[in-house]
């Protein structure tokens, strides 16, 4: 089945952008590369402000072999600028592109996006890039109000620059860890 | 010079405990050990809430051979209960501890105190055990509300049952990394 795979670079203090959107704190090290992550992964889904924050910092979504999906409740629904708006909630969406043969599906966030597909139980597997930076302030991968999620660790890499590559998969049937 | 080390087991959402104080979604691995890091402190640090929080979980100050010193502005100062009750600043306190010689400092938490101390820059270590939850909700180790602060990897393992253990250095000379 098509994971949805919940992908970002973060601050160590969980943050995915400062209060306005930039994300001048994150870096690629030279020893990095996203290109396994992209070879698994051919949709994605993005919240109506991380897609404007995108635009805003000279983001087109045209040159990428991707399918962009944008959630959103106010923007009229229907495809245009290389990404289709999109009013519905997220089990519907994630239903509906599983009905198509695909690769898996990038969670862009941003963080009400990530907690809304918590809330639903959506998420089966974490990557998260993790820069040595405490920001102080910025919007959270993470912001509270979802129940109680258990992970597995697959993997936990250093790169250069201090950054680390974190990869986790939803342990459904977790309940209780043994001490 | 006496480090301050900032040292905690989170959830991977960044909690360091749930919204009543309680930590049960914390574990230690088998293959995972604290002794190293016991080896390297003498004195702890801790707030009046995570003081109050430790009491209820039923952990005793006397049987630790350490130096507790607990931060209120409403508790008379003075020693008590194995425990020195302190009203003074962040930075008075660490200057104080460094006159005297010995090992390096525990700040044991809770989130503001954290705040506290990475507002007046007094942080040189942080220590974290991440364990492979979301919370969802609970107290944050890094609440808003200080200046950027960068750091070195200094240390990144993986445990048994997906626990990692990540070891920062703060960089007060880094400005601006090389991209």
């Amino acid at each position: 089945m098509r994971k949805v795979v919940l992908g970002l670079g973060i601050s160590l203090d969980g943050y995915i952008a400062r209060l306005d959107g930039s994300v001048d704190f994150l870096f690629m090290p030279k020893d990095y590369s996203m290109g396994p992550f992209f070879k698994t992964v051919d949709t994605a889904i993005l919240g109506r402000k991380t897609y404007e924050d995108s635009l805003k910092m000279g983001g087109g979504f045209g040159a990428w072999k991707m399918k962009f999906y944008v959630l959103s409740r106010s923007m009229p629904p229907g495809e245009r600028d290389a990404v289709t708006f999109i009013k519905e909630s997220p089990s519907a969406i994630v239903s509906a592109i599983r009905k198509e043969p695909g690769k898996n599906i990038w969670l862009m966030g941003g963080g009400e996006l990530a907690r809304d597909f918590l809330k639903e139980d959506l998420v089966d597997e974490l990557q998260m890039g993790v820069v040595p930076t405490l920001l102080g302030e910025g919007i959270p991968l993470f912001p509270s109000g979802f129940p109680q999620r258990e992970f597995d660790l697959l993997e936990n890499k250093s790169y250069s620059q201090g950054l680390i590559a974190l990869r986790y998969e939803r342990a459904r049937k977790k309940n209780k860890k043994a001490h």
